[in-house]
């Protein structure tokens, strides 16, 4: 009697995967005439009931008073500028709905092959204006909260930037949805809802850098769904026992719930809205196997807690996560909550498993999901019953591999015995694909290279050692259809250095490369309005028209040498300069010299202070005649450290340290400024990267795989400082040599000049007296106590990985070409127009084509 | 430069309170001819754009339709029964707002005197029923969910129970509220937003309750609020500094913050909508102390998530948590929080502080909020800068304290250690009142009974031991001006018990009364809408008038005679009999006999399963002519048992493991049955006391304080099988001793009879041979293992505490009695019409006008 439980049936794989109707991704039934039936209830009272998208000014405020009144249950005489952002969010949030009800209620209809991103960050910013730009409300909706009495500027400054990345990787993301749903692309993205995004920055007395946890959430977030109805259970730990055929069952061990929140992503200039989809941890409602073994009420609370705390927590990028069992549950608990997802939603198609391919892409961005290829395996395997070939046949079908970074310190690797604990079933399924798919290539490597063991021993999923690893990358490259890199150098890279093997056995044609790509609604319209305006009364385009073909901006080309073009564009260089002055004035209290040329950096890489110091140095030893000479410069920097990188967290307080001397400096401060932008965000980018003369993009090169930024600053018509690295060689091939300042070695010298400084080191006192000059200074205590920046100090001294002291000389060179380049004003507008007219190829609408149609295979589809 | 942090200002208590112009709690400002301002924004804008309720139909699916297309961003081929609850609780939340706006509005700018209920559980049940109930919507929202192709009573299902709270208190609290806003008072209660509710009862296959986590908040939460501009920072741990004149600054320690969730309390027929705060733990943003000493960023984070488990659990009524840090923090937490709020919403008032006890009065529900003494001290003297004896007089003027208990078991202690590090300047504050105002007070006892050592020690804040405890009960008595117990015999026994040394010193009148009560909205008309129905036809009155004034009831007594009516009100019985046996059967699959009498517990004594063991037994020995003449009776009880306390698990173990026997039994199935209903909750209370022909309230004389389940049964014409004990005893009182069925031993006796036990006692088997027979049953396995038993076995046969040995005799002749009382059907129909028809007394808005009146001086004021 009563409602028992029965606990030989916690931690039991479900039996059958029972067809239950969710509550997503339905049409409307027929009936036998063929016509479409409505669903449920009177159809008349439904379709008097709804509502279409609020457009015109008395609607839109309408819609912003009802939700004061209650959604934030508040008064007129209690609104502030936050509650006017959050009714105004919400009511732009209903427009949203409807545009992304109707999306997806098309795909549902027309079943198109579908593509998924998923990626364990997506670097967001804020919503409310690029929604409005790409919804055509900017206007309507500034009118709107005019006559409510408040200003759209400050409405928008009330949001929360969601910052659920460390950078670079999640910003790409970013972009690429933006674009999709632009290009009417099916395609949604797949992440986690961390409680905490990425730390914020705070800076000390003492000038070091300190990490506060970022609740985001803690304000509501406007802009998203919670999925209540779609949910799947996650299983870690527990054991996995063989079965005939190659099947297994897995049971026991932590079950945990993840549910979904969708974002929605709205195409500029359509209705087209897809769907971002974030997954959250929650405890099983009732028991799972471990909080019941516990026993007692607390442990089961506890293990509840635990269950939450998945999702918890962005990692910060740092290398040092390598092995974070937490981390590790991270990458299972998505990839499998979106496996699941994605699979029931082509099982709602009704077409056989092995059809799979044709309908579903599965984007892999960087090696974090890796996990999806045996947890493929595993569903189709074990839950689908398929033959192991026929499994792998699909698998290798339906994922393509985005590689990020060639550097061997930054490629993931797992701990077998961390592995065969928390998923011993993929762990067993990794050994097969060793064993059946793996092995048999490798004989036929030996076949091919007899005798070469290293080499088999570099091809292999499983590195020896203690512990034993898996290599994720390797795993990713056999588990997929194509592998690309994001640059062209750095794709080269790929097939030269860690996929050599790889590219030896399959062919060269799996390997190929997407350059990386920024939306330009964000960054050229949303940041630049000016700009923006500037460009389509030149070209007399409407900015519809750039903002989707970016190629459209070489049209610019034959105004460079219109001097009323170029004072206009001087123009708006110097409102966005004082724009970040602006800014700096209320958020830091710091007065810049607007006349100065802005430099920026937004990493914080060591070459760069010490190019800083040394001009410091230089213009102190100078006569006051000589200094008149100087072009005064204001150098930014902004950047987050890893919290476990102390190296770069030594460099950020020399930045902080060296401001505070030099701006202080009565001698130099008028020729000289720096500045530290603590808490570096994509909306400081928006405001930062209008705002530069020139930036710099100065890593060694083979290191910066391709970067983005140096795209946003040179679309914003910001020159560029950099090495021969990443994607700043293609920019330099589109807006010519000549409009870039490149130098350094090259890539092919770099690990040769290591070997060197290795084995046949030269002290910098002999190789580079500037640079260490700047040493010594830093050294004796010029810049705050010396002794703390030791450890900093001798990465230079000793080893020197990053070849600063083979790169200083010409770096300090080309910063001299800056200086005289900028000197003849005229000539330096027209370097900027020809830059922004040229950076056409780096919409990631270009890159989001190159994915759909080289790799995924999948088209637009337009719900109107 | 850059914004920097000072860790040296971390975890200082702010410098001075500023006045921050929050966003709740304003009107409009006055221009200079006295004429209110509109406060922002064209005013035509804003009151056009304004809404009103939606109470007719088109307006109501309009809304519904609205909700789904948007809030929940469903297209209607996506809507289920879950999804239609989400949408139409939205619809009625907007409309619940606005009034709730109106009503704040209006207590703003009236400024009358406001009474706040501090308690640390409020046990609301589900809210959408009584919502509609309480705004007369609910034919229109039957109606129109009934167009969408739903039935309101499905959808009602769909919500969660909120159970925050385990029983009792936390259920008056809710009642309190529902009286409150009914009678149009300004109350607020005040409590915590636990996530985890109290726990989920399962049962195990060995018929043993298991306890699973209850995350009620998971399916949203449309009925609350959140406010989050309504935060205060809360302290733990640090030290406290003392300063001349007897203030101190606390400083250091743990900050988090209190973020407010408001729930709107609906008045029943009046727009009068009163709110619920309830606070939630939330780390603060940046750093804490404790997390930036910690200077990692993993440990900041797991600080962050330490400060959100402060609300994270609701702790079952388990007198083990005493002494649990975690659970001393929940309280300080909550009730800072309020004070915060509350002190805060006084000053907007603009009135000199020492008016606070003319417009504020607190009442204390239970010592769970005792803390509120000393912090509401701690702030008059060391923020406000009040001289002690001002800021005691203020204190003593602004409490009161309602007193739940006399068992000394169950008084809250808090050990001294504990409360010095958690609390340090509290302890000092305790250490003071004892030191200035207690001391000077015990002098004066000394003096009235000289040499009276261990009246002083009973009387002192500290009770020696080792740990040192606070008494908590002491504090509260001393800081509040009146003292209540909740029944008239408990009250008494407060007087001459536990209060008896401080009855003597304050005088009886600070000692008072006030018989709990229960909301006749949903313990009659919600939860029995055909009694409601036949009561308003019978006596030609509108619902409002007797779910508003209970005492209307009595009317019914002159139609107690009347034969067609005693046959209406008997099918609204047997009606009612019907849904618990259909709910029964949908929910646990078992059939029952509604033709049997219905006998229902919701506790679990063992008193009640002995007498069913002892009436199944019985059975077993008669004959079958014997058997004819048997009155066949379903025996229900339902109940959480505390996950601490082993013995009440083990009378659930019995009872279900003996409901298995005795159903099977094909001797006396038709007789007898007996079910446990698992998971007790308001919404199964709501369908189980309705059906009740009989129910027990069995406590031992003196240990039950009042009970308000016995008066919600007979309210719906139960009748009561009691001892003389708590509200029993008033009941008789109204209905007359012929209509209760009392036994046992009295309240004066008991102590005597447990004095006994002790030291002379009888085995029970010359005690009591009936019940030695049922002990020894149970104990040989009749109803399984009998060993597991013998624990609960032997607090019968050994000191027998609860004196089952003294009271089963005459417990069994009171059931005999019920048994021939109810042969005679019209008699016991008469009995039925005639308890309902006195309940009048024990309504909630009764009790809740005598604390407005004898208490809070504060007075009904209508919004409009
Ligand atoms: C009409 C419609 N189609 C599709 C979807 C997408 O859901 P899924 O792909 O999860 O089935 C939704 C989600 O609510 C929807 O409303
Ligand atoms: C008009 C109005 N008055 C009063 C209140 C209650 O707020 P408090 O008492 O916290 O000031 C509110 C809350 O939003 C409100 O809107």
């Amino acid at each position: 009697m009563t409602s028992t439980i029965d606990p030989k049936i916690i931690g039991q794989p479900p039996k059958r995967r029972r067809h239950v109707r969710t509550l997503t991704g339905y049409t409307a039934e027929r009936d036998e005439t063929g016509k479409e039936k409505w669903p449920i209830g009177d159809e008349q009272t439904w379709k008097a009931g709804m509502r279409g998208l609020d457009t015109d000014v008395p609607s839109i405020t309408k819609s912003v008073v009802n939700h004061v009144q209650t959604s934030l249950a508040r008064q007129p005489y209690n609104v502030d500028a936050l509650g006017a952002y959050q009714a105004a969010a919400l009511s732009v949030r209903d427009n949203l709905i409807l545009n992304w009800n109707e999306t997806q209620l098309h795909y549902t209809r027309k079943e198109p092959k579908r593509a998924y991103y998923l990626s364990l960050e997506f670097l967001m910013g804020r919503t409310l204006d690029n929604a409005l730009l790409n919804l055509g409300l900017k206007q309507q909706y500034a009118e709107g909260v005019n006559k409510l009495g408040f200003n759209l500027e400050d409405i928008l400054e009330q949001e929360r930037d969601a910052a659920l990345g460390n950078g670079g990787l999640g910003r790409l993301a970013a972009c690429y949805l933006d674009s999709s749903a632009s290009q009417e692309l099916p395609v949604w993205g797949y992440g986690l809802r961390y409680k905490y995004g990425i730390f914020q920055q705070l800076i000390a007395p003492d000038g070091s850098q300190l990490e506060a946890p970022d609740p985001w959430l803690e304000n509501d977030n406007p802009w998203e769904l919670p999925r209540l109805d779609v949910t799947y259970d996650i299983r870690f730990y527990g054991h996995s026992e063989r079965l005939e055929g190659g099947r297994a069952i897995w049971s026991g061990g932590q079950e945990v719930v993840a549910m979904a929140y969708d974002t929605m992503i709205p195409g500029y200039a359509t209705k087209s809205t897809n769907n971002l989809r974030l997954w959250e941890s929650k405890p099983k409602r009732g028991f799972d196997l471990q909080s019941f073994n516990a026993g007692d009420y607390e442990r089961a609370v506890e293990s509840s807690n635990s269950a939450a705390a998945i999702t918890a927590v962005l990692y910060p990028n740092d290398h040092t996560t390598f092995g974070k069992e937490l981390r590790l549950k991270q990458q299972y608990f998505w990839t499998a909550a979106s496996l699941a997802d994605i699979l029931r939603r082509f099982k709602n198609l009704d077409k056989p498993i092995n059809e799979l391919p044709d309908y579903v892409a599965i984007q892999l961005n960087d090696t974090h999901p890796t996990l999806a290829i045996p947890e493929l395996m595993r569903i189709l395997v074990d839950e689908e019953d398929l033959p192991w070939d026929k499994a792998w046949n699909i698998v290798t079908n339906t994922f393509f591999f985005t590689n990020h970074t060639v550097l061997p310190e930054a490629l993931e690797k797992w701990g077998v015995p961390l592995m065969t604990s928390l998923l011993p079933r993929h762990m067993q399924i990794i050994y097969d694909i060793v064993r059946v798919n793996l092995l048999f290539f490798l004989q036929a490597v030996e076949k091919k290279f007899p005798g070469d063991r290293e080499k088999l021993a570099r091809m292999s999923l499983i590195e020896e050692g203690f512990p034993q690893q898996v290599r994720m990358a390797n795993l990713a490259c056999i588990g997929s259809r194509k592998v690309n890199g994001v640059a062209e150098l750095h794709s080269e890279l790929v097939r030269i250095t860690i996929m050599k093997d790889f590219v030896d056995f399959y062919g060269v044609s799996k390997f190929a490369n997407v350059t990386n790509g920024i939306t330009p609604r964000r960054w050229l319209d949303q940041c630049n309005p000016g700009l923006s305006s500037l460009i389509s009364e030149t070209l007399k385009l409407s900015k519809a028209v750039f903002l989707k073909d970016l190629y459209k901006l070489e049209g610019l080309l034959k105004f460079a040498d219109d001097p009323s073009f170029q004072k206009k564009w001087a123009v708006v260089k110097q409102s966005n300069k004082e724009r970040l002055a602006h800014y700096v004035e209320t958020t830091l209290g710091l007065k810049i010299n607007t006349q100065a040329m802005f430099d920026v950096q937004i990493k914080r890489q060591t070459l760069n202070i010490m190019g800083v110091i040394h001009r410091y140095l230089t213009i102190k030893d100078m006569t006051p005649a000589e200094r008149k000479k100087v072009n005064p410069k204001v150098v930014f920097f902004a950047g987050k450290a890893a919290p476990g990188y102390y190296i770069a967290k030594l460099t950020i307080r020399l930045i902080v340290n060296a401001a505070r001397i030099i701006n202080a400096d009565p001698e130099t401060k008028d020729l000289l400024q720096l500045y530290f932008l603590p808490d570096y965000s994509v909306s400081l980018a928006e405001v930062l990267i209008p705002a530069s003369d020139i930036s710099q993009h100065i890593s060694t090169a083979g290191t910066e795989a391709s970067g983005t930024s140096n795209m946003k600053f040179c679309l914003n018509g910001g020159l560029l400082v950099g090495t021969v690295d990443g994607a700043n060689i293609e920019i330099a091939e589109e807006v010519g040599e000549n409009n870039v300042f490149f130098f350094g070695h090259l890539t092919p010298a770099v690990e040769d000049l290591r070997y060197q400084h290795m084995y046949h080191p030269i002290p910098v006192e002999q190789k580079c007296p500037p640079l260490a000059r700047v040493l010594k200074e830093v050294s004796s205590g010029h810049f705050g106590d010396g002794a703390v920046y030791e450890p900093l100090l001798n990465t230079i001294r000793q080893n020197d990985y990053y070849l600063l002291t083979e790169d200083f000389d010409s770096y300090i060179q080309a910063l001299k070409l800056v200086d005289e380049a900028y000197q003849d004003r005229t000539e330096w507008i027209k370097k900027s127009i020809r830059t922004t007219a040229k950076m056409g190829k780096f919409s990631s609408d270009r890159a989001i084509q190159d994915y759909a149609q080289e790799y995924w295979n999948i088209e637009s589809t337009s719900p109107k």
